[in-house]
């Protein structure tokens, strides 16, 4: 499946009447197993990007290239469609045009930029804060221009719900919209009735992150079409990877952590064994 | 800990009277894990890097540039001395010299370079073969004459016991450890009269992989300084993202994994939070 | 100009009467300096890679990932088809795979492998030497089948003419011509003759290198479709930084230097300065 | 010579009483150039990197992680001892701690951190703007943290000379040498009683660019200890490479490039090839 393909997957679903969610992948394998486990979709967050390959917290700490090199080999090891978030763009308007550029090339199906001023001002105290809706319009017409493949989704990503009113997420949805993007996507929806006020003001598919107290039906019956269930399963590789380490520094037998591997079949299977040998067979 | 620090800390286990094993790592998180376990020394395998990279078997796919950027990314997250597998050297003696020098630069404690044909050869029918002694001894002459920093761990990794004779293990062993190496790393080491023949041969430390029949107190009593245990945490990682995945996929609640993730303050401590906290405070 | 458009004029020129050259490029600013002159078609060969990027000389050096950032950075630049040397391809079949796979990402309109044995084999005493026609054959269906965008080029280049009689040409010329290659591309061509009886044995669109005894218009006469000329650039930028450099540290005046450069509105020109201003203008 | 060295001998230069010039240098090669010419220092300017890697204007468009690896590529030909100009540090003070550890990492002798806003600010219409004084002292402050190797340089440069009173330059300098760094950098001098100013003011080395009115000698006589004479270079190479490609795209014959081009020896021993010979006869 190629790029476009990929990309057209993802525009599918966003015209559709069901809401998807996506796995949340970093690497390779972990591609692979999200493949495996019947995922069409993965993601890719800041948060999960730097905690995988700085081992830091989400303050904007990783670098267009790097974030732009780990999409790359998440999107290489399958068919995945990749929907990443591509933070406030790594700068200006400027700059939101490389990011395209350069995550256009990683080969994903569709980036958000986020009205967030990242990294964060001197002076902030460690507040989220919000650039202003001319300053945003900007950097998404400037995403658009930057934009090869017209099949690449770009959402306009608002965190305006965390600190603003819901009037005021909701003029930022609808300038956003008028840029020509082809989703909005909100953080921080707390109830229905806040996706329901975005919802009647655009006519755009809607994508939701960060609600942990609404269920994707939920969600889907008010007019998401996409949304995040968080990313539990970086939490989750940190408990086994801990388990192992811990058993084996303690002296405990390797043969005895057994119960907590994936069989060696499925191990062949995540990494192509039979690929690989049949191209050997054939080519060498 | 700078990268000299870190490379005496693994020249005093080779010299001391106890054999040590490195937690197996692979990218910042799982560098910080195991040092959280308490571990000081991390190992990267090609077999690993390849299956988190490129989601492929070992079969020197990954090129040298993608190996040593794996590799800094486990030594910039914390203070674990590494330990890698450079497999063959990634060519003849002369890509030998630069595979040091950019594995050196990538701030390892120590690497292997193996007497593995790598990649296979045409016709070779995917049985491994080895390099000739002379050729070896080239490489190894090579390996030490690029290295910088003399604290640098280069260790002379053999095969030869997965094919060979015992006496051919030895006459390799012998050979290898009179080019000036720091260590002797043998793999397939199936009982012990083989690992007392080949410390019978020479003066040097014995690094010793893949003997799954023998226990660490067995291996150490038998002169064995560091001993690789295996990489269990691969596959513990794909059962733990594999559960997410399909818990997810099959519609099932994000908060019933609970019991499978790590707390949210020990991925506060993994990630470094206060450090970054306290750096706000002071620098913003 | 997408990367298919670039591959489909490659393959134009391939198909037509005519003979045409590359410019040599290495870096985004070549690349723009060429397309300013008028060039369609850039070349980036092994050797010159090596010595902007590692200052070394040809010999296997350079990793398929710094090569493949290399291409990337000259593509990204403009509107080249851009055709290069890819060596033995990195490897064996296998490793040809990641190399066409890891090229036609970065974007590139053609790619050759050739037939050397590449690094040099230990005890060769320096000298070249061929792999044989039926690996050859393994790695050129390896690189077919890696191909995912079947406008690109995949030619295979023979070194066979420095070493071997003019009959092993034609008969590895036609062996590989056999696996469905676009384009055979032969070096060390020392008369037309030797053009003829290639020409004579196969059907495809030939590729002539390193021919320096002949004209463009005589290759063209006789059958080769893209010629490559000698890479003159390099020692011209050679000669131009040794001026500059050694005027600078001798103490000469800066100002004394503006005969030997280009005018600031040639470099606004080739930066690409206009297009920037307007996009201050539009979107910040 | 390794980092440490490379760096000391910068210390002595800022601690000496002579003012010395580097050479722009850009990739291995023109490192290997500036070397042959007798300069013991190289610099790396954001234009110019972004001018080679990009083909862009100055505008802050190259990452770090760019950047990094092309600081790496100089600093890895040769034994240049190289400054870089690391504009406002790619981000805020967070950033600047990781700008620090990579470009320390890649090698360099000293790198300057800039009090611009960078990327230009939404609605700053073109416009340079500065950053406070106490936004600016908390970047120094967080760089000199995140250094390693004390013998690192680090200089604040001031662009406050562009847009500023003099009186306001010089409380800059005072206010960014009090936080510990190791030199001040000032661009836009066009007097020498501007210099003069800053000399009074502060009891640290200072570095002068970008003052074309002024030169070695005077700048010398008024306590600067490292001046920055222009990137010629750049627009040398231009010149040349458009000739070369002019010439032959107009048909020309590659032979009349003689006398533009460096001799097959220099081209040799810039790329060291006595060395590769020798290595491979040792272990090849």
């Amino acid at each position: 499946m190629n790029a476009t393909e990929k990309r057209n997957r993802f525009r599918a679903v966003l015209a559709g009447p069901r809401c998807m969610s996506p796995a949340t992948v970093f690497d390779a394998l972990s591609a692979r197993v999200a493949e495996a486990a019947g995922y069409e979709f993965g993601l890719l967050s800041g948060s999960v990007s730097a905690a995988i390959e700085l081992a830091a917290p989400d303050m904007a700490l990783q670098t267009l290239t790097e974030f732009a090199g780990q999409v790359r080999r998440v999107v290489r090891a399958g068919n995945l469609s990749v929907f990443v978030d591509a933070d406030q763009g790594y700068g200006n308007a400027l700059n939101v045009m490389r990011t395209v550029e350069e995550l256009e090339h990683a080969g994903l199906a569709g980036l958000a930029i986020e009205d967030l001023v990242m990294p964060a001002r001197f002076g902030a105290g460690g507040k989220d804060e919000l650039v202003s809706i001319d300053e945003m319009k900007g950097k998404l017409r400037a995403a658009l221009r930057a934009r090869q493949d017209p099949s690449l989704v770009i959402a306009a990503r608002t965190a305006s719900l965390k600190s603003e009113s819901i009037e005021n997420t909701v003029a930022r949805a609808r300038a956003y919209a008028s840029t020509g993007v082809d989703a909005v996507f909100v953080t921080g929806v707390k109830n229905l009735a806040h996706l329901d006020a975005v919802r009647a003001a655009i006519s755009l598919p809607i994508i939701v992150g960060s609600a942990p107290t609404l269920t994707r039906a939920e969600l889907e019956a008010h007019g998401a079409r996409f949304c995040l269930l968080g990313h539990h399963v970086l939490p989750a590789i940190v408990k086994a990877m801990r388990e192992v380490f811990v058993h084996l520094h303690e002296g405990g037998a390797p043969a005895a952590l057994k119960p907590n591997i994936a069989p060696p079949e499925e191990m062949r299977q995540l990494l192509a064994g039979a690929n690989y040998e049949a191209w050997v067979r054939e080519y060498l």
